[in-house]
């Protein structure tokens, strides 16, 4: 069973607004086993939204509209659904009593253009809303349900598990996600590792997508009971982790930065930065995750190399033969941070995030890291794509995965 | 002129991730004068895909594809809008050397799968991708002009901007957009301010939308010119600066962190900043800014409290008489910092971000944030509601913006 979202609004369309209630649905939907094949965004016109209903009413076999059911002019889901069902608006006298107590109990008049919240499509149904004024409306067209409900998202969220999910049933099946988040090679390179788990025939199906410099996996399983979908995730999980082994960053909600201070925890070891180029987003990245005081202790940001020299002990005489930016000068700051901060570990990372400072031999986007452990050092040079932002999210992510590596008892991929 | 713009991926449609990429090319559209009609999210489904294209083509003057065009079995826009066209996929030679290109620069070798972003509708056209492998296409179905862009925001940012925009033209009428960025008091108190302006029947009109922190009042304005659009804007911001004074931040691409940079750079004063709760992420937001490097020497982050004494310089009997947490202990901070570093000012925060740690005295969201200048120090007590990410987020701001009520010579609002 499938299902076509629709989201009526001139704030959505003109962009002034993002539009999140699909996704919402679309995640309420696949627990119950439908899957949502499409979402159309129209605006406040009447036409639009008919046409949109109707044509949704032959697409898919379930139909759920939000917005465009309040009580002021350009609210015209009620007359879209009319014109979509080829009837007309007729007045519910119980519905718009139940407004006008609404109003009451709160010790106000209800305006008139109230009344509009009260009509109803001839042979639809209104459904009632505990959180605000706008029921929703339960309808037919061509056969297929359809489900108004409104746009602000509480009350949608609370209309759809409240008074939608209970009439959908269980459908032939559930559908699961789940994520898993891999680091280390591109996106590309990563799917031929998995090429024959990505075929759209294959129940789980695994898609890509990179977000926020992490390539996830993502994983759909269907199957005739939650157990059963749950039980196609764990086999495709552990496929997936046999190929890409040390590349697998983490699941679900695991960051990068969650995993090394579980790995540190775990060790009972502790972890300092010592920044140039990244500027204090690896910090700010393990200091993201609840409980990291248990292993961080703090870090340098070092933007001036008098930073470098003076806090951090780098030598000037090597910051001046090797340049700043250099694996030499790396290892320094890692060091020199962790014997400052007496800490097990430290990452130090220099590099050139641009726009402008690189050269033919030190180009933007030139990042060294070092690592200094409990058993000595590393470094590694990367050069990577992007703007300035993606070269410091690319070097942080890194930084700590050079780091996590180092925990797991393997090496770091140069690149 | 109206568009329909399609967003393709399995990643939008199941709701695991909330699409933005439509909002942003419907804001950027409107600039050229061009009115987005509807909004289309569909799978990673040839079939579907290539149906979205054909249908968007009748129904709309231009039609703009995001997504789908990666290296992988998922990315099926090519062929769906190869089917939409009724064409067959060729190879792109020149394009195929560019890619393989490409990986060569980064010292790597093209994947196979690579090969595919090569491919191209036959009498379509490919578009080049400076920030990635990906290129978009330019391609007619029904006459219709079609461009199909890459899915990650910032190439599609680009592509739209650098190759498409140019190729739209102007149409009849211009709007254009404007965004004001305020901090210090709620959205609905600053919306009090400008209740007037924020008449729906207005032109220009003016909307609010809390983003990161900010307040952001959204000026649109209609002109049958660009002049004429302009100057209402011009207008508007100067109504909204009168009454809203030191509350307004920046405006369009400007951040609390980039104004506080230029009033450095223009001052030739230079930053240090002491961070316990916020972890780096002050650093982090001076550092995104190019050229900060002008005017931020670098900071500490101290989460233990062994760095603020011993790096910083915090009296151990201070921290232990009035808490890591208190306006005594960011003073101690602000004061350290400044020293260690000789900048002429100084941020510091500690506070209690949680989800653990807060007392009924100190509950979580108490952050303290202290100044040092070159004419003495200033400390400020706040609450902030919110989750981990959210209190962190406002500390940082909070931080920032104090510096710059100084820079700028007033006072900081305590709140």
């Amino acid at each position: 069973m499938n299902a076509i979202i629709i989201s009526v609004g001139d704030e959505l369309t003109s962009g002034q607004t993002i539009e999140t209630n699909s996704a919402h649905l679309a995640r309420r939907l696949a627990g119950v086993g439908i899957v949502t094949s499409a979402k159309w965004t129209v605006g406040d016109d009447r036409e639009a939204i008919a046409s949109a209903i109707a044509a949704a009413a032959k697409a898919a076999d379930l139909v759920i509209v939000t917005g465009g059911l309040g009580p002021t002019a350009d609210d015209l889901t009620r007359q879209g659904l009319a014109d979509a069902m080829g009837t007309e608006l007729i007045l519910d006298a119980g519905r718009l009593a139940e407004i006008e107590d609404f109003f009451r109990r709160r010790g106000r008049t209800m305006a008139p253009a109230n009344r509009l919240q009260a009509m109803v499509p001839a042979g639809a149904e209104l459904l009632s809303n505990k959180l605000g004024t706008a029921p929703g409306i339960a309808a037919r067209v061509g056969g297929r349900p359809v489900f108004a409900l409104p746009g602000v998202p509480h009350e949608m969220e609370w209309m759809f598990d409240a008074v939608v999910a209970p009439r959908l049933g269980r459908n032939a099946g559930v559908v699961l996600y789940h994520a898993l988040h891999a680091f280390g090679q591109g996106e590309s390179d990563i799917a031929s590792l998995i090429a024959d788990l990505m075929d759209r025939s294959r129940n789980p199906s695994v898609g890509t997508t990179v977000a926020s410099g992490l390539v996830t996996l993502r994983i759909t399983s269907r199957g005739r009971s939650g157990q059963e979908a749950r039980k196609g995730i764990e086999t495709t999980v552990r496929e997936i982790r046999s190929r890409l082994g040390t590349m697998v960053v983490g699941e679900g909600e695991q960051t990068v930065a969650s995993v090394v201070g579980e790995l540190l925890r775990r060790n009972r070891q502790t972890l300092a930065v010592a920044e140039s180029c990244t500027g204090g987003m690896i910090a700010e990245m393990i200091t993201a995750v609840p409980g990291s005081s248990d292993y961080f202790l703090g870090g340098v940001v070092a933007y001036a190399d008098r930073v470098k020299t003076q806090l951090l002990s780098a030598p000037r005489e090597l910051l001046d033969s090797h340049g700043a930016v250099s694996e030499e000068a790396a290892i320094a700051m890692a060091t020199g941070c962790k014997a400052l901060l007496n800490s097990d570990w430290a990452i130090g990372v220099t590099g050139i995030a641009g726009p402008s400072g690189g050269s033919e031999e030190k180009p933007v986007g030139l990042v060294c890291i070092a690592l200094a452990g409990p058993s000595g050092t590393a470094s590694h040079r990367h050069v990577f794509p992007g703007d300035r932002s993606t070269i410091r999210l690319r070097a942080s992510l890194a930084g700590l995965n050079h780091l996590r590596l180092a925990l797991l008892g393997g090496t770091a991929p140069r690149r």
